[in-house]
């Protein structure tokens, strides 16, 4: 993450990771979900924290979901059902349940067709959001497969050369398992930036680089200004100009929107914005394209070459996607979460609300 | 393709499009194919080029494949077999052939695989060049099915914060029907030119724009000069700097790598230069997920939204991948194809070498 989306240091309160599990937990189970489900949603989101990719962590989400169960806009405890089904598909309705929750879930039934017929693939439409894509891609990882995901919904980003919104910030992710690397994992929104960075860098007061976001009639801005607030702007897609690339984040947030809003038999945002997100959740069994064991050394030789090589000219090293996300995660486990002071207000303000213990921090 | 890349009016010869097709058939014959593969050799070719994409054309691609057959790095009539088979997934070695050639025939098992199960995932290693990818993913989407392709080979472009070359140009492609609209289409590299954009830069003296390619210390090049010699230069990431999200296109190119050369048992260009190309080809059986007319029906709605949707200042019109490319093929097909008079020059000395009728030209 750019340093201008952290957390400044004066802002920061640490919490500890088993602490924010709790309450985000017991927040889960005031919004109806099962004990067993709320606890999946706090590891979804409470992982992504401490890998640092505090978008998608408690600090955005949280509050967001509170509002869309308040709303009506989510059910707790869906009853989603599979409305068709081959040896190595699924597609299911999810009765707007959250996705964050359904996730695994869904790579689940995913990873159990990998097994049979060496690949499964889940897509889901009428959903809730999803949290961390890449979370549920490591689930795959973990089972010796990789995993991809995709989430389509919504429209906010313009199509290169265009002045309307018409697509998501259709996130695509991929997970592959190494021997004694850290795992690959690639999570990226198809827009120049996420949006829920957006959210943080309202939060932190970052500023906007140029091409990354239009005004609403579509000329981009360059300029370095502080975030816009919301409805002032649209954003562009990966590339930012036609020059840099744009057509290419365009195209690839079309493939998120056909693979996980089309095949899962739902319309995208463009055409209706009221419409849910969909998600697509893939398992490839590695052992039946090629020997398990090979590909994890392969795999080991190929990121102890990447984060072994020559940096550039004012840079200190090089990453690979999933690298210092792991990294983080050991610092964060060991010191707590710094999560925005603003943003433990808000965590002190809902469980008085809900009536529960208040969120414990260092 | 930006203006720049395109063949100046001046050096324009047009060559129809049967004529294209009978030579370079019979070239391929000359280098030891079959008429059956040679006339399918042919059709990836010339249907590139009729679509405008000069970069995977005859204008590249005929003369490196006739050097490589010659110097014995690409072997006619390969031997290729199946590794590894599963209900989904196939794993291939293709003995050094073409997959410009081989690739239909992948495709095509993917297809089958997808009839019966859903999805159907080719993996191919040890191949030569596959021509332009997405040509193989339209052999999916013919068959009311989503085509899915990716090509990883070589080391030629550098990682994010990187002065070395790691990965290849490595592209993704995807396809899907509609039922009135062109259908979609998008086949892009994941660096920020593709390798093949160099060569035609070099052809039609194009500069390049910023943050595309570095100097040989890996300092990003942004002053507008003409396209450096091979040898001296190396390619950035689709982004170019880490703020314009070249992290996305390295994770992109590493995901392409991944499926496509891992999952196929072999070694990637950053750890062995010298291995062939390796390919992925994915089918998914659209009725396997949901009802295809209703997909249909979709795409043409979410087509028709993108191509209408209102411009930005300073742009005529917004484009959907796969569009501007029908267009250009139904006026290619009635005007013919227009190649650089260097390339017609080189098809009449090879025509002359190989004791062929020369290309006819209108």
């Amino acid at each position: 993450m750019l340093e201008q989306f952290k957390v400044p240091a004066d802002d920061q309160i640490r919490v500890p990771e088993q602490s924010l599990r709790r309450t985000v937990t017991a927040i889960f189970e005031k919004m109806g979900e099962t004990p067993e489900d709320a606890a999946t949603g706090a590891d979804v989101l409470v992982t992504t924290d401490l890998r640092g990719v505090e978008t998608h962590g408690v600090s955005n989400l949280m509050r967001a979901y509170v509002d869309r169960y308040a709303s009506g806009g989510m059910k707790a405890q869906p009853d989603w059902r599979i409305v068709r089904e081959s040896p190595a598909t699924v597609t299911v309705d999810a009765d707007t349940g959250l996705a964050t929750i359904l996730g695994p879930k869904m790579m689940g039934m995913a990873i159990d067709k990998a097994r049979e017929v060496g690949i499964g693939i889940v897509t889901v439409h009428n959903a809730g959001h999803s949290g961390a894509i890449g979370h549920h891609a490591m689930l795959a990882a973990r089972e010796d497969m990789v995993g991809v995901t995709m989430t389509a919904g919504g429209a906010a980003i313009l199509p290169t050369f265009g002045a309307e919104p018409r697509l998501g910030t259709n996130p695509i992710a991929i997970a592959a398992p190494a021997r004694n690397e850290a795992p690959f994992l690639f999570d990226v929104a198809t827009s120049a930036i996420a949006g829920n960075k957006t959210v943080l860098a309202r939060r932190v007061g970052a500023t906007v680089e140029p091409d990354w976001i239009t005004d609403l009639d579509g000329n981009p801005i360059t300029d370095g200004r502080p975030m816009p607030g919301l409805g002032e702007y649209y954003m562009l897609p990966l590339g930012g100009t036609r020059e840099n690339g744009s057509h290419k984040g365009y195209g690839f947030a079309m493939m998120a929107e056909i693979l996980a809003t089309l095949l899962s038999g739902s319309i995208p945002g463009m055409l209706d914005t009221a419409r849910g997100s969909s998600h697509y959740f893939a398992a490839y069994n590695i052992s039946a394209f090629t020997d398990v064991d090979q590909f994890k050394d392969t795999m080991d030789d190929v990121l102890r070459t990447l984060r072994t090589t020559k940096p550039a000219p004012g840079f200190d090293r090089v990453l690979y996607p999933g690298l210092s996300e792991h990294e983080e995660e050991q610092e964060r486990r060991a010191n707590g979460i710094p999560l925005h002071r603003e943003v433990v207000e808000w965590f002190q303000h809902i469980t008085a609300e809900l009536s529960l213990p208040a969120l414990e921090t260092l």
